[in-house]
C-alpha cells in the first residue's frame, strides 16, 4: 500500500483524522508531507484528516502521501503524529514499537503514559521538549499554537466589540481608538499586542515576569503599572510561576481596579497542566463598562484567568461580553496545522538516525516519556518505564 | 414630562427602541443628546432604546434626555429620528405635523411616502440628502454606515478565514500573507481596503468607476486589471451605475477568472433601492480554493453581489465559506449608532429656524418627501404631496 521509493526508505509517518466539534487541526499538511518525503519519510494519511483545515485528500495525494483508512494508518505506521494524543481505545490497533508524537499530557496524566508503556509504544511528549534550546525552536508546539491563539484572540475580541479598534475621523465625528488590556505577555500575549496594535488599538499589557516589560514596550504597548510589588514572577522553563496568595490578592485588586479603564481585556496566562492563574475577579468584571469585551484564552473546566468565564460567550448583568475561548488555535486551523505539522515533523525527524527511529543522547531525548529499546534483530521496540 | 429649560425651547426630538434580531443600532446616543441640548433641542428617548448598542437609560438621563415609554415618545415629539423608518402601524400614534427623519426608502416605496402624507407627517428622507454637498457631509448616513460596514466586513472575513492575514515568520516556518480582493471601491470598499491592509493582508481592489483606481492605489492596494474595457462606469450621485449586459458579461468572466488567485473576496456594491450588481458568479465561486472566504455585503432577498449568497453563512461543495452579510453596520452598533445619530441630529438641526422646524430653501430641502406648510397660527403642519 505504501509506495517505498528509493528516497523514502525511512520510517513511515502516519496521521489520522482528529477533527471534532472542538478540534479542526490536522497533524500533517501537504507541504509537510513534501518536506518529510525529502528526508526519506513516506506519509500515510487517513482520508478526510485535513478537511476541517481545508486540506483535501487530493492535496495530500499530490504531495505524495498515501491516503487510506484509519485502521491502516494505525497498523502500518512506524511513527504517528497527533494534534492531541491517541484515545486509549485506539492503542490496541497500533503495532508495538510504534512511536507516538503528540501533546501526551505527560505532566498531569501518568496513567495514560503507563498505558502507552503497557502497549509497548514509544511516547514523544511534545510538551516536554526543552523549548529554550535553539535546536528545539522549530519543534515548539506551545510557541506556534500560542502565537496563533494570541492573533485569534484579538480578532474574536474585535468582532464582538461594538465599536472600532482604530481611531477614525469622519464627517460625522471622530471615533476614539479602543483601549485594549492584555494580561499575560508570553508568546500569546505578545502576538495579541501586535495584532491589536495593527488594528489601531491603544494597547497596555501586564505580566508578572520582570522581563516582559521591555518586550511589551518594544511592541509599542504600555506596561500596566499596578503600583504593587510583584517582582521576580518568572518561574521555571519560562512559564509564569503561580503567585503566592498575598501576591495574588494584591495583583487582583490592582488589576481589577485598573481594568475599568479598558474596552477590551484579553487574558492569555495558561500554565500547562495546572489550573490557570486568576487574573481578573468578578469584581474586576463588574467594574468594566457596558459594552466592554473580555476574551479569556485560559477558560477551561478547571476555571480560567477570569472569574466566571466558561467556554463560550455570555453577557454579564452589567453588559460585559465575556468570551471563554479554550481552543483558539484550532479556530485558525489552516495555519495552526501548518505550524504544528512542522513542529511534529521536525521532532520526529530529529529521532531518525539513518533510516531508524532512535532515542538521541541530547536533551531532546528527555521528551521521550516511554523510551525505546533496540532488540537483537534491530527492530525498534519500546521499553516500558515510567515517564519523568 | 419633558423639562423645558431656558436653553431647550426648540422642537422636541424623539427616538424609540428599534432593536430587533437584525438591528442593534439606535437613532440617538447620549453624546448626541448633549449636542442637541446645546442647540436648544430637548430629547425624549424610549426606555431601553440604546441597550443593544450599550447605551443604558442612565447614560441618556445623565446626558439630559427624558427616558419614557414608546407611546409618550411618539405622541409628544416634534421630530422623530429613526435608524430605519416607523412601521405603518406606528403612524396613528404620531401627532399630525410631526417630522420623521430616517431611511424612508422613498426611492422604492412610494406607497409608504403616501402613507406619511396621509397622516400629515413631514418626511425627511435621509437617502435623498445631496451627499456631494459639503454642507451635507456630516448628515450623510450612507457614508457613515458604509464605512462601518467596510471595517466589519474585513473582521468577519478574517475571523472566518483559517489562516493569518499578516505574514508571520516563525521558527516553524513562514506564513504568507492573505490575498484579499475587494470588489466595489466606494466608501465601504475603501474602508475594507484600509482595514485589511492594517491587518497585513495584500490587497487588490476593483470598481467600475474610473476614479476609484487612484483612490485604491493611494491606500496601498493594487487595482485589479481585468483586461477588458469597462470605463465610464460612474453613475449619477456618485453611486456605481448598473453596467450594460455586455459589460456585465465581460466583467463577470474576467472577475471570475481572476478571483481564483485570492484567499478572501469582499463585495461591497450596494445600489440604493435596486437589485445589487452581480460581481462574482457561481463559476467564480467554484474557482476559489478550498478555505477561501467570501463576504457579500450586498446579500439580500433580492440577491447579492455574489451568485448564490444568502444572508448567513454557508460552505460550498468546494469548501468556500460564503457569508451573506446584509446588516454589518448594525453589528458594530455602538459606533454605527454614534455616527448615525450625529447624521440625524445635524439633519434635523438644519431644518430648525429659530425654534421651529421649517423647510429650507437650499438643496437639502429636497430631502423632504412630504413638505410642511405653515398654518396661520404658526404651528407646523404637513402638506400631503407626492415625493419626487
Amino acid at each position: 500500500m505504501v509506495e517505498v521509493t528509493p528516497e523514502s526508505s525511512g520510517p513511515i509517518y502516519g496521521v489520522i483524522n482528529e477533527a471534532s466539534d472542538d478540534e479542526s487541526r490536522v497533524a500533517v499538511t501537504p507541504d509537510v508531507v513534501r518536506r518529510l518525503r525529502k528526508t526519506g519519510v513516506p506519509c500515510l494519511v487517513e482520508s478526510g484528516a485535513g478537511m476541517a483545515s481545508h486540506y483535501s485528500d487530493d492535496l495530500y495525494r499530490d504531495a505524495g502521501a498515501t491516503v487510506t483508512d484509519r485502521d491502516a494508518v494505525l497498523a502500518r505506521s512506524d511513527v504517528l503524529g497527533f494534534v492531541s494524543r491517541p484515545a486509549p481505545d485506539l492503542l490496541d490497533g497500533i503495532r508495538p514499537g510504534t512511536w507516538i508524537a503528540g501533546m501526551l499530557q505527560s505532566l498531569t496524566d501518568q496513567p495514560y503514559i503507563d498505558l502507552l508503556a503497557a502497549h509497548r509504544l514509544v511516547g514523544i511528549a511534545m510538551e516536554r521538549l526543552p523549548r529554550r534550546l535553539s535546536s528545539a525552536q522549530s519543534m515548539d508546539e506551545m510557541t506556534s499554537q500560542n502565537s496563533v491563539m494570541g492573533y485569534k484572540a484579538v480578532l474574536v475580541a474585535a468582532n464582538a466589540y461594538g465599536s472600532f479598534l482604530p481611531m477614525m475621523t469622519t464627517a460625522a465625528g471622530t471615533v476614539r481608538p479602543a483601549k485594549v488590556l492584555v494580561l499575560g505577555a508570553g508568546i500569546a500575549g505578545l502576538q495579541a499586542i501586535g495584532t491589536a496594535r495593527r488594528l489601531g488599538a491603544v494597547v497596555t499589557a501586564y505580566d508578572v515576569r520582570d522581563a516582559s516589560r521591555s518586550e511589551v514596550e518594544s511592541l509599542g504597548a504600555s506596561f500596566l503599572d499596578l503600583g504593587v510589588d510583584l517582582s521576580s514572577g518568572q518561574g521555571e522553563g519560562g512559564y509564569a510561576r503561580e503567585l503566592t496568595e498575598d501576591e495574588k490578592a494584591a495583583q487582583q485588586a490592582a488589576v481589577d481596579r485598573r481594568a475599568a479603564e479598558f474596552d477590551i481585556v484579553i487574558t492569555t496566562a495558561k500554565v500547562p497542566g495546572r489550573r490557570p492563574p486568576r487574573l481578573l475577579t468578578s469584581s474586576g468584571v463588574a467594574g468594566l463598562r457596558r459594552g466592554a469585551v473580555v476574551v479569556d484564552c485560559a477558560a477551561s473546566d478547571l476555571g480560567g484567568n477570569v472569574e466566571g468565564s466558561v467556554p463560550g460567550t455570555l453577557v454579564t448583568d452589567n453588559g460585559v461580553t465575556l468570551i471563554g475561548a479554550p481552543n483558539l488555535a484550532s479556530e485558525v486551523p489552516d495555519t495552526a496545522s501548518a505550524l504544528l505539522s512542522r513542529n511534529l515533523a521536525d521532532t520526529v525527524t530529529h529521532f531518525i538516525t539513518g533510516s531508524r527511529l532512535e532515542r538521541t543522547a541530547d536533551d531532546l531525548g528527555e521528551a521521550l516519556v516511554v523510551t525505546p529499546v533496540v532488540s537483537s534483530d534491530a527492530s525498534v521496540e519500546s521499553d516500558p518505564q515510567e515517564g519523568e
